[in-house]
């Protein structure tokens, strides 16, 4: 059994990191481990601890799915280059089954989805009853790179928070949990990170020579995210903040935020809509 | 280290589970263990080290996906209820990054799925470079249940195995490797296996009153499925046939036979595409 002392926040990441009215991102401390006390090692724990149950409730979500059930649950994950959206879903999604995981990666835009508004590709990828979706990058880069680089006119992205919050409260009214998380690396760590890329030739591939663009940039994504922020954490779908430069803690918060939203749907496993004894003393004879 | 003694297939599973001409069917023992001699605990051991090996490897060709590679892998499940699919995409599959796969399970076709040739939806679904695919039941539905039901006239289902095969082959020289399980559990085990899911109230919604129509039909299915092997295991893409009875075999071998595939893609790190000397000076000063 656990150790109680080392196994609890003593602030939950749902409060913790959640953002609210006059959030401020320059005060964010992205070496901070806001809530939690007790170091890596006991992170670790606690963290493959949270995955059993997370596995437990994501398999009653997917039962209700199979047997008429309306919830979904959705992750949105935002962050700069090397804030550690990949080692999320490798990590914590990938404590659940693959089956009830609907994993959607958002990279710069098709012709034909430039063709379209901008939701359309990313309605074609919500999940369906009953599975946890994932977006890794989503709508909210069309107020991001799209606002820093004037990809679209600035009444273009101006209008598109409100598109993106009516756009989630229809989601959140259709029976979907909307959890959505903003990774934050600071500019030296995001160095030694790009820097460890460049060194293993294994990682090569990771990296790209825009992402130094996104360093020059620095100040005006973290005003566009700061945009995002204020005007799109919403009752229905609200933000939190994630310090990154640890990774054990952006990956136990993120685990244990995904875990609330389950908790959340407070679900049962379904019942037969079968007679089960009839359908025993059936098998019997078969 | 792993002891030598208990982690060597005394036949690889390519070989004792690959369906050559004249695979007879009804002399499979779905409670053998064909090439592995050591036991529960040492498969369990070994797929673990197995899958950290899979791992590796599907990340390598998930960078070639990134970096302009063509290669992707497609594991084909197939067999009847209770066989052991859903646990091989959570216990094999779930070994692996979740970004790197693409997981599709074919339902009875929805109306506009009807309304198209059968391999419309399976084309929309095929792995895009860089990806494993997994197919929990596929087109061969099209050839097992429409044959076993009568869901089409003879005609129709008698010209699918060309069909498929042509399609397959396309999909192989199009840079897909294939990989075509068939998963066969005894009629004593799965009424073991659905009674299980009768009696544990967690378990009723795996449970279907149809489920019942397959076991009274078993030998047409047997027939069924003997046609497939005889019509369908092609050099691009051959069938493997694992017995299931043993949940901790058929993961093993499974396990093993993707692992075969990947390494067979022979796949190195890709190339930095740019200069990274520059990038490393350029790193520095931003």
């Amino acid at each position: 059994m656990s150790n109680p002392r080392t196994s609890h926040f003593s602030v939950p990441p749902t409060e913790a990191l959640r953002v609210d009215a006059g959030f401020d991102l320059s005060t964010l401390d992205p070496g901070a481990t806001p809530g939690w006390d007790h170091g890596r090692k006991a992170a670790e724990k606690s963290m493959a601890r949270r995955g059993r149950d997370l596995s437990d409730l994501q398999e009653r979500l997917f039962a209700h799915g199979r047997t008429g059930g309306e919830r979904s649950v959705l992750l949105v994950l935002q962050g700069m280059d090397t804030a550690g959206k990949g080692g999320i879903v490798r990590h914590v999604i990938g404590m659940v089954d693959p089956q009830g995981v609907d994993h959607a990666a958002f990279a710069a835009p098709t012709a034909e989805e430039l063709a379209h508004d901008f939701l359309w590709r990313i309605r074609r990828r919500t999940p369906r009853p009953g599975m946890l979706g994932v977006f890794d990058r989503s709508h909210y880069e069309d107020v991001l790179i799209a606002r820093v680089d004037d990809l679209v006119p600035r009444a273009t992205w101006e209008a598109r928070y409100d598109q993106i919050n009516e756009f989630e409260a229809e989601l959140a009214a259709s029976g979907t949990t909307i959890v959505k998380v903003a990774m934050f690396v600071s500019l030296d760590e995001q160095k030694e990170r790009l820097r460890k890329r460049l060194e293993r030739p294994d990682k090569h591939w990771k990296y790209d020579p825009s992402d130094l663009a996104g360093r020059a940039q620095w100040p005006a994504y973290q005003e566009a995210y700061q945009a995002v922020l204020d005007r799109t954490s919403t009752p229905a779908a609200p933000w939190y903040v994630v310090p990154a430069d640890h990774k054990w803690y952006s990956r136990l918060v993120v685990t244990e935020l995904v875990l609330d939203a389950f908790r959340s749907l407070d679900l049962d496993w379904p019942t037969a809509s079968y007679d089960v004894a009839e359908q025993l003393a059936l098998l019997e004879r078969s």
